[in-house]
């Protein structure tokens, strides 16, 4: 149930001494073939990381054998030099692959990288280094779990998760806690699969998947400079599925993961659906979920149970979507609390006990739907995210 | 110092048992003359409230001899019996003026309208009329400071300001304190002058006022549904000021008043602006500002004393203003933590002690410049919110 589930990858986590913690801080992922397809999806924060600017490169290049991926250090705003450091690292990673199976022959543009952690810092790479090295000793056909471990940053559990085709699969692992963001939730992402497919199917998978999951969930509309998710392909199941079935497994699997980053945003008490329906089109439900699914008046006000559907309106009075005012209804928890813009059933009926929090917005302007999954905003957001540097 | 400084203007504030506490709830402003002059601006929500929507059309007239301000209640999300309520207020205002001094037969369609506190409920009616009748019989010519009392919610003091001319005087009260946003901050705003205007003279005053002050405070990207800027004009100095001189005056006041505002934002511990410079154009200046005002990872930093520079250019590199990310410097209280997108002077210097934090971001891409204030996203802001309707 993870990145080696799929035939063809190999993977490992290790502990390099990049986190104070001293917890696992080096995850690798090696995609073994026959085939070394590649997908990616990236911030689209202009201020990238230098591991995005790298990883760009190399996806544009089509062949990704090895992803290298390091928690405790963003290595994003680091100049010149922390590209050379992101550089250095792939470079370091093709060699020690190449020394451990020389069959490989892998060059540094055949190796993506991702990091996360605190912005601004160089990486220390007299640890970095001799820690991938580790990892390559550490890569194995059950190294899955041990990677998602290592990639975590302020995330409570690891993410995983997996989706089955016929006779192929996809497998994925997952971060991000917090800074879940527009346009992709700030995150990184390495999916596998077993199945044979060329370039531009694996790209319009991982983009169509990613439009509907990853690109739905915003936990604090602020978006990160090192977003990351890649698609790896090994073809090492000999099956090539039509485009159709490879999109509807990755978007499972980036569905699942997706989830599970918002169950463990920082902080979070609610888990929170905001269903759109009744828009004039799809980009206009999606703009109504996000601007409810931003506003912070909204986000305190389940914090506090208290399902407040005049915040809910007035943040849907923001957007350009197409809805009349006194059209609009909206129910929380199934009780319709406002109907045609005004009070409607009683508020007290409306039951905020649990997690789980769905808002049902009817703009009444035509019949195109989407959902934005967020979370609510606690005390414990602000504590943590006022500690997370000092 | 209030809306009764000025010359030809009467105020009150009154309670009238709106509020559950028992305090003044009721503001009355009153215009004697000799002009009637009127400009307003008014919340770009497209769910607007009742009074605004009244208000629109009465300042549409040209013609303002009165403003009638309630707190202990929005009327916004109030279908057209919400509307009614307005319109009733207005005519009752109307025939209490009328009867106290009966040369003045005021008309509704002379009367301003202007709400706040909870969405979604109906006023008490029943209350609110009789609070009108008791608030015309206590206007005075120094009852600005009770009608300042009278419209506050999460207020904790009173905001009032003066600025001027020579020979005349522009006076106003606000009252706003969270849900501070895009294009004006969520408020009330009633500004006096005993100016000689005319109706363009006082629009483009006023719009040009707001347009470098209101409109560049955000405490919480949240934009309410009645934020409402009123300036009336009652000529009785006798001075036609140019309109550069009274634009500069009105300007002043709402600075001042602006600055009242952020001061005293819900919850707030520290007091930001975000001067923006080497930008292309005053826009993109403002569009920077904006972004790096609403963020919460950067607010809840700087609430934890952190100068995270990081989550500032993670910011900035979210908007379509004109930039290249390795030329970018940030100073925090003066320290440039930040030269050409990387690190620079030692994080450590950074003294946030202190209550007020300057933001100097400089973009390198032109000579543009402006400045957004904001606040921290604090434990009381959380907590005040997620406790305010239940």
């Amino acid at each position: 149930m993870s990145v080696t589930t799929p035939r063809g990858f190999r993977a490992a986590g290790v502990a390099a001494g990049l986190k104070a913690s001293g917890a696992a801080d080096i995850a690798l992922v090696v995609n073994d073939g026959p085939d070394a397809g590649v997908a990616g999806v990236f911030t689209a924060n202009r201020v990238k990381a230098a591991p995005v600017l790298w990883t760009q490169q190399v996806v544009h290049g089509g062949v990704v054998r090895a992803v290298v991926l390091n928690s405790g250090g963003a290595n994003a705003c680091t100049g010149p030099g922390g590209f050379q450091d992101t550089h250095a690292t792939a470079e370091h990673t093709a060699a020690a692959l190449t020394a451990a199976s020389p069959r490989l022959m892998l060059g540094a543009g055949e190796v993506a990288v991702c990091s996360t952690g605190l912005i601004g810092e160089r990486l220390p790479m007299g640890k970095l280094l001799p820690g991938v090295r580790d990892a390559v000793r550490a890569l194995g056909r059950d190294g899955g779990p041990a990677a998602a471990q290592a990639i975590m940053t302020t995330d409570t559990r690891p993410k995983n998760a997996v989706a089955q085709g016929s006779g192929w699969t996809v497998g994925g692992m997952a971060k991000g806690a917090g800074m879940l963001a527009p346009a992709l939730a700030t995150m990184l992402c390495v999916l596998t699969t077993d199945a044979v497919a060329g370039p531009e199917t694996l790209d319009a998978a991982l983009r169509a998947a990613c439009r509907v999951t990853f690109d739905r969930i915003d936990s604090d509309g602020c978006m990160s400079t090192n977003d990351t998710v890649l698609l790896l392909a090994s073809g090492a199941s000999g099956i090539a599925p039509t485009e159709a079935e490879l999109t509807a497994a990755v978007t499972a699997a980036c569905h699942d993961l997706a989830q599970q980053l918002i169950a463990d945003a920082e902080g979070a008490t609610k888990q929170i659906a905001i269903d759109v329906v009744g828009a004039a089109g799809e980009d206009d439900a999606v703009e109504v979920g996000r601007s409810v699914a931003r506003n912070n008046l909204v986000k305190t006000a389940l914090f506090g149970n208290d399902p407040n559907w005049g915040r809910i309106l007035a943040a849907v009075g923001t957007t350009a979507a197409a809805f009349e005012p006194d059209a609009v209804d909206v129910a929380v928890n199934g009780v319709w609390v406002c109907r045609g813009g005004a009070a409607a059933e009683d508020r007290s009926k409306v039951d905020l006990s649990g997690r789980d929090v769905t808002i049902r917005i009817d703009l009444h302007a035509g019949d195109a739907e989407a959902t934005v999954w967020t979370n609510d905003l606690s005390h414990a957001y602000v504590h943590e995210n006022s500690a997370y540097s000092t």
